[in-house]
Parts: C-alpha cells; structure tokens; sequence
C-alpha cells in the first residue's frame, strides 16, 4: 500500500533531520549516509496537537527508539487527563512516553513562563537519556511567525534568523514543513488531533500574528509570505553565523592578554564585523540588556575617534578609550580612568 | 529665534548625509567636516508632500544650490498645475525649480511604472547638473514599508536591506526621520503641504502596507516596529555588504580564466560566502531570474557532490561539474558537454 504523501514527506524531513545530526561520539555532523538502525534515541516533546503528533509518527517510523513527554502545564482543566491521552496515543504509535506535570511561573509573560517551564523538564528528559536530541515539531509557518516577532526587536540579522534546526539538544525537523502537512498527516492516519485552545487566543502575540498578522500580510503581498519568511530565516542564520565565526576570530587576535580591546586594529574592519566583536568583547566584559545604540555609539569611538564619550552601559559599567586602546570599567573606578593622555584629536561640540 | 525641533532635526540629518557623501573629486568618501560652503549643488525632487517640502526646506539652509525637479507623472486631473505650485514653493524657500511632465508606461504595475518613469527624469536632472546628487524624502516609516515589501520577496538579507542613504545618484537623508516629523516641520515653517491621494489607495501595495499591516503590528507586537524595521534595515545592509566584499573576492580566486570555477575550493566555504560566490557567477555567466532554490542546487552540487545534476536555469543555462570545475553550459550544448570521467561517488537513489 502506498504512503499517503504528507505522511511520506514528515518521514523524509526526520530522516534528513537525524542524517544531519552530530555522531554522539566526537560532536561533529556525521557527513556519511547512515542507515535508521544507527541513529540514535531520540527524545519527543508533543502536545496532542497536529505537529508534534504527526511528528512523533514520523520519528517512531524513522528513529529506532522514541521517548515521548508530554508536559502538562496545568493551566487548563483537564490538562492532566488530556495529557495523559496524549501519553496513551504515543504508546500506540510505538513510543515510550510520560506525562510531567510542570509548575509555570510568571516571568517574562504567560508565553514565555510556559516555555521556560517546558524547555526545562524537556532538557531533563534529555539529560535522562544520555542527552539524546529533543525533536521539537515547529513548523515552517511557525518559523515565519518567528521571524515576525523577530521584526519588532529590530536587532538584526540574529533577532530575524528565527529556529535553528539544530540547537542542542533542540532538534526541529518540521521547520521546512507546512502546518497543514502535519494536519494532513495525522488525518491520513487516524490520528486524534487536539487542538490547543491557547493556540487561537488572542491574548498571545503569537496567536494574533497568525490569526490576524499573517493572513493580511498574506492578501497584501500576494501569498507566499510564510515560505519567504522562512527562506530568509534560514538565509540570515548562514549569514550571522559567517559573520560571528569572522568577528570571533578577529576578536581573539585584537584583545590584549588584560581584556583591553585594540581599536585601532579594529577601525580597519567593515562595519559588521566591528559591531559584532565589540558586541562579543562587551558581553564578556560584563555589560549587559546591550542596545544597538550602545553597541553603535562604542562602534563610533573606534571608527570615529574624535574624543568623544560613550555614553553608560547598563549595569554601571562604562567604556573609556586610551592609547588606542578600549576597556570596559565599572562606573565606581571612574576617578582613576583619565587617561594621561588621550589619542586622536581633541572633543568639538 | 529659536529653530523648532523637527525643523533643526531635518537640517541636522542633511548636513550630515551631505557631509557623508563622497568628494567628488576622486569618488571616495570625505573623512573630513566641510563647511556648508563645500558642499556641492544637490538635485532635489519635490512631490509637494510632507516628506520632500520639509527636505528642501532644509537642503536650501544646508546647501549652497539646490536644484528642485518636481515630476508631473499626469496620472491625475490637475497634476500639471499642483506640479508647477510645487516648483513655485520650491523657489519661494529658495532653490530653482523645474516641471518635467514624463509618460508612465504600464511594465511591472503602477507603482513601479510610475517609479521608472520619475527616476529616470530624476538621473537626467543630476547628469545635467555634473552628476549631483539627487536628494530624496524617504523617511524612516517608508523603510520600514520597504522591509515589509522584501519580506515577501525572501531573499534573504538583500530583499530586507531596504533603501542605501547612498546610492549613486541617491542620496536619502531622512532614512532616520520619522514622518510625523517631517509634517510638524513642514507645520511650524507654515509650509502649505500636497497629500497625494496614491499614498491613501488601497489598490496600492504601499499604501496598505501603510495603513493596514504597520498599525496592525505596532498593536501586536507593542510598538516601536517601524524603527525596529528601520534598524533591522541598516544592519542587514551592513552584513550583505560584508558578505559580499568576501564573497567577491573569493570569487576572482576560484575562477580560471576561462571562467570555470574551482568547486573544491568553494567547497571550504562557509553557506552564506558559498551562495554569495555561486550566484555573482552565475549571473556573470548569463543567468537570469535566479531563485534560492536554483542557488541551493548548484550549492549541493558544490558541498555536497555524489554525481547529482542540477536543474536547468532560466535561459537554457545548465551548471555541469567535472574535473572538480563547475561551467555553466548552453543548453544547446548539451550533446557536448559529458565528462569523460565525472569526479566523485557515483549517483544515488
């Protein structure tokens, strides 16, 4: 009998996912075809809904053993009945699974405290199986959802690269998948899907921007926004990491055995490269919440030496130049920072 | 008297996109602070709307000769007296003026038709004022749209880099002015503003990116999205420019004479130099419309070579690899083009 094709197609996106994952043994991709027995256990995060179950059918044909959880935030009534459901039915499909009940706090909002709450009882499940990947069922139109909310914080091509499909241990096979692939799968095989009532709220930003955002954006531009957004999700991913490989290289051969930066070697690179080792050589110093306009106006005292100041960092921290050099020193050493003597012309203004 | 705030903001950021600009002289970009007198004459072009009327308002305090081209696209009842007001006011403030009245075709739709059109009138009037700079309203808010636009495009960073504030003839220094701004100085000047009926009509992508998608995410994401878009703008134009220097000169180190290219040797790339090098190639061997997919094909064929083909490119272009070399071969060619020894595994599946 033939398999239904959106069945076929979340098979060959896990296949492809597990081929490119590391050999557990030395941390580096495996580059050779391997055949399913070698794959190693995988563990499964589902929800009941239709990603992660037609997920977990995938990966149950594919992977030689599935350890599904199933969390249960305990928002919602029923929540343990219907997470113990979803338990039953990965069992069915071959699966071994538990249910962990999670307490979700209130950190950073609703959504971001159910996740945190999730992302950890699934590290421990992780950690539990010899740190086996965790397959997570994004999709691509949760992908495109991604790089929305990425827009709103406007901090480049990091905030807009969305999911890696490989994040240790977080594993996305789904990401070039449409939702309705995952639907019409587990349609194809009978299986119960659940849908998540928060999933339609509108008090989440995430619902709103697929309910709402999408669809517009959709009638506006003329259809395939969710592809392109995903297309240059996975574009601004290649490109940041080239950049952050570039920058970290030149990072470690222009910091002074101190910790002092040398601007002047770092004047010489492009604009890219320069903001994104001051970004890193600052991260290390200690600063933290770092704005593009703080990382702009460090960047300005670099490329565009004029004596000027820059402006605080958060956290009490402050960056002086002197000798053509940058240093990082907390707001209280202030009275012992004058350089004897600046370099490079004079303030004006 | 003291200068309004909006009106001092709009001089402040031509002074310093006209301070920017590169010395005619050798086409490099003047380090120096140059006395308003050495700015060179600027073209400048004026609809009469908010955006542009507070620019030259602004460029005639800065620069010592501005030169107003006030296009009549004709697409309106009126539009030939409303152009020549325009030019009236332009000269009020202090700058010639001239109407040039184009034809707008139809190719590619009407925004972009009457787009060619008015860019086209607007190069003539700088090559006949010794290749000046033409002074353009853009604000922070149209870059924004700008970045929507590309997100439908999804080509990575290059679709989401929006407007250059320096793109020979173009000079946009108001990609950092939010468009309230140039209405409240345009307000506290007295100066009588056109609203251009196009900018409110649905039937206009623009425009409903304008008034549709924008409000709608400022009320999703909780504000702040134009200017994040604009950042997200200006960093991606700055990793694009990066990746592309590298990528250009990797290219003229891989390329033999005869215009073969060393796919070993790409093969030691990283993804975003590796598609960045395939793709300038590409079009230097004649390809056109290329998408991702075609660039990720050639880019298999590349990193990940077991004797694959690749699929034909528009124009009858074929990519062939052998020896270790990639060509580009006219389809027509085909007959000819078989190695007699393909390098690398044999095909699979």
């Amino acid at each position: 009998m033939r398999v239904p094709d959106p069945v076929a197609e979340l098979r060959r996106a896990v296949r492809e996912a597990l081929t490119g994952l590391p050999a557990a043994a030395n941390g580096r991709f495996a580059a050779s075809r391997r055949t399913n027995d070698a794959f190693a256990p995988v563990v499964l995060a589902c929800s009941g809904g239709a990603d992660s179950l037609a997920l977990a059918a995938a990966a149950v044909h594919v992977a030689p053993a599935v350890h599904g959880v199933v969390v249960d935030h305990g928002l919602q009534d029923g929540s343990a009945e219907q997470a113990a459901a979803t338990a039953a039915l990965l069992r069915e499909l071959g699966a071994d699974a538990e249910v962990v009940a999670v307490e979700v706090g209130t950190a950073g909002g609703p959504e971001a405290a159910a996740r945190d709450a999730r992302y950890a009882a699934l590290r421990a499940a992780s950690r539990a199986h010899g740190d086996a990947p965790v397959l997570l069922g994004h999709t691509l139109d949760d992908q495109a959802e991604t790089v929305l909310l990425g827009l709103g914080r406007g901090s480049g091509a990091r905030s807009l690269a969305g999911m890696a499909a490989w994040d240790p241990p977080w594993c996305r096979p789904l990401l070039g998948v449409r939702r309705a692939t995952t639907r019409a799968a587990c349609a194809a095989a009978g299986l119960p899907v659940w849908d998540d009532p928060h999933n339609a709220d509108p008090r989440y930003t995430r619902a709103r921007l697929r309910h709402e955002v999408l669809p517009l954006l959709e009638d506006v531009l003329a259809g395939g926004v969710a592809p392109a957004l995903a297309r240059t999700a996975a574009q601004l991913a290649d490109d940041d990491a080239a950049l952050t490989a570039l920058a970290h290289e030149r990072l470690i051969r222009l910091v002074d055995p101190d910790g002092a930066l040398d601007a002047v070697g770092l004047a010489g690179e492009v604009p890219a490269v320069r903001r994104r080792v001051l970004r890193s050589w600052l991260v290390a110093a200690g600063a933290r919440e770092l704005t593009d306009a703080h990382v702009r106006a460090v960047d300005a005292v670099v490329a565009r030496w004029r004596g000027q100041g820059v402006p605080p960092l958060a956290g009490g921290l402050e960056v002086v130049r002197a000798h053509g050099r940058l240093r990082v020193l907390e707001a209280s050493h202030h009275g012992v920072r004058a350089p004897a003597r600046p370099d490079g012309p004079p303030p004006i203004r």
